[in-house]
């Protein structure tokens, strides 16, 4: 397999996907296999950039998953960027370190979920670079489009404001509890054994996120959405950022924890609260929304999606994370996926 | 050093350099921090889109090389993509993988020789993702806007067409050369002494190599150049790239020589022209021009940029590639730096 051939090999997969007539495809002048890939951009349009990499044993695991669902979950993390903006995915490219164990059946695999995922919400993958490396390791960029009064970002939260998350959290960091203990996940405590049917809620959440591009629009097109953001390093850290960002403290009150997330921490004797607040990687919308506003939008979305907008709490003036408890507030510590803590290191 | 507070320094450096008044940075509607970053396209340009990959040990070398340098270099080899498409860069995103040996410092040095370069061009860092990693390593993605007649691409050559090239190669061969050899280069064959000067050039052209941007715009104008694309991974690699997309083969006649490429290899005992045909990253153009424009152009570009455009020989209707030598010609191979090969670990 030399560089070339495995280029072309990968070029097929991405464009047999981008024969179907969706609008990312069409806007493609030049795809894979030039020095850089050309696309016309919409006029009176931004453009959104993002880029996400990810390393093996980090944030996935060659050993223990599937390429397709490590090809899956990268795609999924960038295109959730570029939901948290508001914005429709236009193209991505691919840095793909190899190692020399790396099978080029394995690289098709990944590649084609990528492609899949890319395509199903509109956007090709149009370029990139595959080189030697010691580890395996993915860097993601994507380009999206969104009108210059519906881009949302981290920063126009209000004090007041309702925040919002767009579906319960924890169930991809109870996926990873299970990958983690593989087949010796208890039967153990009969109490809380864990249904097939959470086990494998809990799977797919980890391994195959959704991230929430029409969420990410409809909300967009709410000019009472302040802010908004996608949940992938922990609700209890992107909170706290999105509130930051606001120049705002923030209060939770309820933390929609995932029917998996509590079935699984249950079963290996773990707090569920923690996580859907520290887990990470859920890729729901976190939205600070106008309160006067929040009961006739949450419906509207509830019509939209079949699911409810929930209310998490709210942003305030006062710096700071707090967190509502029986007895009170107390201070909450931001405990999320740190990329540089030794935590990172899975 | 959390995850943050790094993003923050970065911030600023990139920040900092954008204060200045170029196209590029008056694009951008939202720099680093958010989930992604936004800009306004120009209406009636294309964009076009490029990522490199980086890795240490393989690309570059933490253990012996400057982090400004390796920054430097990892920005140039993109920028030059850019170039290579005729196009002006717009904006860059960087994922960093970094090990806890990873100092700040070295952050620092890296991302300011990053954002000198690319705003000494006209682009700003507008984001990325930095990440935990058992290697360092750097994917860098840049975006650059042309207008649509000037695009320029590998596949328009035609038979005939004169192959020529923005500068003599294999300088940047040379210099790997000195840095694999450290101190150890001979003053041993006083015949083949190396001056100061050959070294100094030899080093410099593999460390600070200077991406052709204004020569790739001045080249994309003409439309008498059929194809571009710029030596990143060895003439004899990329020129046969050029003629296979453009459906030809190739013949080279002169293949220029750096001189301090001539000075390091005669001083190791290594042929000079293997080193200008295979040793990659000069970050020259390689144009094909239509023969009867060619004399013409070539005066005009040694009028602006005071160096002459080198003809290295000709595309041609037969398949494959070939050199002329003393008695007649010989097949040519591609030697050049294939990513996936084992001589890519140097």
């Amino acid at each position: 397999m030399t560089e070339d051939s495995l280029v072309a090999a990968l070029r097929e997969i991405c464009e047999a996907r981008a024969s179907d007539a969706s609008p990312g495809p069409r806007k493609i002048v030049l795809g894979i296999g030039d020095d850089a890939a050309a696309w016309q951009p919409s006029r009176s349009q931004l453009c959104v950039i993002t880029t996400d990499a990810l390393v093996d044993d980090v944030h996935f695991h060659t050993a223990a998953m599937d390429a397709r669902d490590i090809g899956h979950r990268a795609m999924a993390a960038n295109l959730s960027d570029i939901a948290a903006m508001g914005a429709r995915p236009v193209l991505a490219t691919i840095a793909l370190g190899v190692t020399p164990e790396t099978s080029e059946a394995w690289l098709r695999a990944c590649y084609t979920a990528m492609a899949a995922l890319a395509h199903a919400h509109g956007a090709r993958i149009v370029g990139g670079d595959i080189t030697a490396s010691p580890v395996v390791s993915l860097a993601i960029t994507v380009v999206g489009e969104v009108s210059r009064t519906r881009l949302k970002t981290r920063a126009g939260g209000r004090p007041g404001d309702v925040l919002a998350v767009t579906g319960p959290l924890g169930a991809s960091r109870a996926g990873l509890e299970l990958l983690r203990r593989g087949a010796a996940v208890p039967e153990t405590d009969p109490e809380h054994a864990l249904a097939n049917d959470e086990r494998r809620a809990a799977e797919l959440a980890f391994a195959r996120p959704t991230p929430r591009m029409r969420e990410g629009r409809f909300l967009a097109a709410s000019s009472y959405v302040h802010a908004m953001m996608d949940s992938s390093d922990g609700l209890s850290t992107d909170v706290a950022r999105l509130a930051r960002a606001s120049a705002c403290g923030a209060t939770l009150d309820d933390v929609p924890i995932h029917l998996a997330a509590f079935a699984v921490a249950e079963a290996v004797g773990h707090d569920p609260a923690r996580y859907a607040l520290d887990g990470g990687e859920d890729f729901e919308l976190i939205v600070a929304v106008a309160p006067r506003a929040f009961a006739h939008l949450s419906r509207k979305f509830s019509l939209a999606f079949g699911v409810p907008l929930l209310a998490i709490g709210r942003l305030d003036s006062e710096p700071g994370m707090r967190i509502a408890s029986e007895g009170g507030e107390r201070e909450l510590t931001a405990a999320g996926f740190d990329h540089l803590s030794p935590r990172a290191k899975c």
